[in-house]
């Protein structure tokens, strides 16, 4: 196990009716940014619920909606704008990851001097922001419990992800009643994007960090049993429940430190997003099973073994290469079947390789020390086996 | 699922060498206790690691020394006085569980108008107390993750667990290395202690609280593999690595918030140890298959055999009530044979039952909302299964 230092410093109101611990935002100050996205939160009736909390505390609430999936950097500059023109003190997120990721650097932005998008390639120039209060919607970034960002400049076709302590919300909401209107198709990309997740830091060169790996499975496990329950009975509570509490445990520090490695599948997948603006979780769920493939050899057999024994349940008395191959196919199965979604890049729009030399020429950059190193040429491989 | 309100805020400093961000001390004052118990701190040399970075940092330390295994509050008086007689405005316990409890319940009375059994045996009245840093020795009980702490006051028999928010330690060093003097016997006990906080939790009449119950079995296993390992290897450093780091995660609410029941085990070894001044471990350790076998029934056969397929790896195609004796199987003969604790009581010195009455009437008042409610009577059919 590796040297780490802990922290989550987030507060998480969990649980049905929680938003009423929004009332707390009023000792940090009057004037809030309410951030969204288009508009669900009307229909859902969070909207009015946040706004009747801040107006009997008597806050003065500015907004800025649309927030996009993958957010833009042009809506952070929007927000950064508002922050700097009113005196804003706080920034209340209300949606899933994206609307989090933007609040985020929109908080990092409003005490920065200068432009935003500073902030996402060079995390070194965060030294502070606003306060950040979070009511989760959607499961899947566990951005409500941690410090990333990510954020995406489609004039360039870039999409970075950035990080700072300054960045984990203060208090973060998180009512699974909220995601019943999920639709099946989010809720599936969600419970990719949480697996993923996982799976970056579960297969880890790292001896030794047995406590992370049996969370890792724990996790993976609960994933697999609730996802396609919540996409059956969308207003299963402890299926909502079960995904939302797992996303924020996912990336929230607890898996990963003592055993973490560079993430591989996750830069691969943020050029596919960058080019082609593809749903996060979906061009996940179709990379990994062909990032699994191509790296499974001899020295990573015991792992993708112990990856089918404890989390697919299958027959420890098999040979090592048989498991981790049916591992591989159940992983596979999983989100095809019964999360239904698309097997292949060209079922998300993604019809030929001609991006894809560029794109992998970025993503290896940040493969290096991955579990298996990749270069350009592996990344193209991955895609192709994807295509 | 149960509504929660999740909040760790210690920071932990995990690893080798990690003693040096002790320095941070410095930022809150320059008086403080160091409390630590019988002297093997020297011998190990962690004393004077502390003292030399505590000089450095120009700090004035005041000393309390030898607190006891199951910590008096005589010990806490003393703490408190010197606390009070020397404006100290900070506590750094050194040692195991007994220390920071110990340091934890001084911190309180430092900042409280009169005698802090008070704030044993009324935690409503903890309303602050002084900030704790903890250097960990021994892997068990969890302090120095969480709220709680347990002091006795041997001349009433009496042993109480008190907490607060206040009580969380500010920041845990956590390095392994330490705990490689830890004897066999004290290695057993501290993994039996750690076992019996998750089966607290993971024993729950509470449904589907999923992904706490993966997460109680991550703990369990780890400390199935990693207990008797560090017997046999006292310094095996991912051995000592994984149980410092699960008795953190056991008890500090990641395996119960959502999922709570009132424990029962522990209250029924409180006593004894109230009245015997037992190792807390081991009676656990002796107690916990009794109670298994005592609450097994049609209604929490389920439970058992879930537990004895996903921890002690049996299989589940056999009849649930067989697989629930033979998970209690485990249990006892992991404890006897691997572990090596004592099977009875009558082995630890506790020959008759001339004290069960009084004993179960006390931990019966404290079992009435869990997993399976005890009365008297059913507590001490329990002592005497375990004589």
């Amino acid at each position: 196990m590796k040297n780490f230092m802990h922290s989550i410093p987030t507060r998480i109101a969990f649980g049905k009716g929680q938003i009423k611990k929004l009332k707390e935002m009023a000792r940090t100050g009057k004037k809030v940014l309410l951030v969204y996205g288009g508009g669900s939160i009307k229909k859902t009736g969070i909207y009015d619920q946040a706004m009747e909390i801040m107006n009997e505390n008597k806050m003065e609430v500015f907004e800025l909606s649309g927030v996009e999936p993958n957010p833009r950097i042009e809506s952070v500059r929007k927000g950064v704008d508002i922050c700097k023109s009113n005196g804003i003190e706080m920034v209340l997120a209300i949606g899933g990851g994206s609307v989090i990721d933007c609040a985020k650097v929109i908080a990092g932005g409003a005490v920065y001097d200068g432009d935003p998008w500073d902030l996402v390639i060079n995390p070194g120039k965060i030294k502070g922001a606003l306060p950040i209060y979070t009511v989760l919607t959607l499961a899947a970034t566990g951005s409500e419990m941690d410090k990333f960002a990510v954020i995406s400049d489609m004039n360039k076709n870039e999409k970075w992800g950035t990080g700072s302590r300054f960045f984990v919300p203060a208090l973060s909401v998180c009512d699974p009643e909220y995601t019943y209107s999920v639709s099946a198709r989010q809720t599936a990309a969600g419970t990719a994007d949480m697996m993923s997740h996982v799976l970056e830091n579960y297969f880890t060169n790292v001896q030794g960090a047995d406590l992370q790996a049996r969370f890792c499975e724990g996790v993976l496990k609960t994933c697999i049993k609730y996802g396609p329950a919540a996409i059956m009975e969308p207003n299963n509570y402890d299926a909502r429940a079960n995904l939302m509490w797992a996303s924020s445990n996912a990336i929230n520090g607890m898996l990963s430190e003592g055993a973490d490695v560079a993430w591989c599948v996750h830069p691969m997948e943020h050029e596919l997003s960058a080019f082609y603006d593809i749903t996060h979780g979906e061009g996940l769920a179709i990379l990994t099973p062909h990032w699994m493939e191509y790296v499974l050899d001899e020295k990573t057999v015991d792992k993708f073994a112990e990856y089918g024994v404890n989390v697919w349940d299958l027959d420890k008395n098999e040979d090592p290469m048989t498991i981790a191959k049916k591992a591989i196919e159940c992983t596979k199965d999983f989100f095809v079947n019964d999360l239904k979604i698309p097997a292949t890049l060209r079922e998300v729009g993604i019809t030929d390789e001609k991006n894809f030399e560029v794109m992998a020429e970025k993503a290896a950059a940040q493969c290096a020390n991955a579990y298996v190193p990749l270069g350009k040429e592996d990344v193209i491989a991955i895609y192709k086996a994807a295509l």
